[in-house]
């Protein structure tokens, strides 16, 4: 009657402490072995970009968006105390000295726990974000495929 | 042994992003036959306001509020790269191509799948909001109304 | 049959409004027999900070981060609507109208309900955050602490 746990989590943040939160949340349910999904939609997808630039062909507001947006984790802004970029460079600076796990590490080893990263597709459409611009190791999907994860789980997260 | 499954939404948030994922997710959810609750507070009850002004006594910081704040779904603003409005203009345009459902008519298609929209009487009396001034199809209540539906949920999410 | 109910939310944000909200809901669980827990994290510890300035040793990101974050609960700005710091006064305003809770005597009253108040040590370190800087009530512990909590529980929310 041990049953699997579950933990899914919906990263809708494009901040890198919000981000962080969750992946860390995710590895320790993970280390507790329970199945974890992060679910990516809107700027939580910008956690799963590359950090080059990719070519690919898109309309002009999805440039825009391509360009506007950070690419990749280490790229994002805090959810307060930014100060237009002195807040990432102050926390990582902290994270550091403690020794804590820097997202992109975090990622890392999301991927190494099989954690399950899906994108959500309809936000890539919105986004204009294309496969190519994003981590190998994504699955894509859109709300059928976080309810599916979510409706069984135990830890259900909006983050 | 095929249980009714149920998701209950807390919608703190007045992002239209935000607003938009919870509608998805309430909308993607009901059709999976899920009991699905909506629990406005805060912010997220200005996605329920009509969009004309109704006339209704107030005190003056409640009717400051009611000024400030936006009148119904699609006059509110993005969590992230709102751009002084540009923003949503932006989302919007590309929701169009990509012939993605706007959030008012997400919110009518939750209330045609006769998702429970509530609104939270508590926080409309701190914002200054009364019955009048929101949709027709809105159920009122407070946390006990919340409570009551998220204990006996699977998908249970604060946006 | 009539299993003991559990209601666990992460409080990661530092926001006066959010703040109430997770404060809200939790005294309405405790209310409804729920044992109830709240793990503040990041932003969120700020919540549970005395209101005096306390002298501990820091390095001096740590120093500044302790400066600038809001000394408890009663300093925390608005999610929405800040207008540096006259939404806060606005919103306390018609609280004390409405005859509503202000957010300190929200915890109190959590206090005495014995709602489980958990600080994230994680991010304690990182924030430069000491035992001595945050409320006599407070318990302490890791992601494994809240995970413990949240993966047998019936609302689990991330505020």
């Amino acid at each position: 009657m041990t049953e699997q746990k579950k933990t899914t989590i919906v990263l809708f943040s494009g901040d890198y402490d919000k981000a962080m939160a969750a992946y860390i949340i995710a590895n320790g349910a993970a280390a507790y072995d329970h199945e974890v999904t992060i679910f990516h939609t809107f700027w939580g997808l910008n956690a799963l970009r590359k950090d080059e630039p990719i070519q690919s062909k898109k309309g002009f507001l999805e440039k825009m968006f391509g360009k506007m947006m950070p690419r990749g984790a280490d790229k994002m802004g805090l959810s307060q105390m930014n100060f237009a970029g002195m807040g990432p460079k102050m926390i990582k600076h902290v994270m550091k000295k403690h020794q804590a796990m820097p997202l992109p590490e975090l990622i890392d080893l999301a991927i190494e726990q099989d954690i399950k990263l899906i994108a959500c597709t309809m936000t890539m459409d919105l986004l204009g974000l294309s496969q190519k611009e994003l981590l190998e190791d994504v699955d894509y999907g859109g709300v059928a495929a976080y309810l599916g994860e979510a409706q069984d789980g135990q830890v259900n997260l909006f983050i």
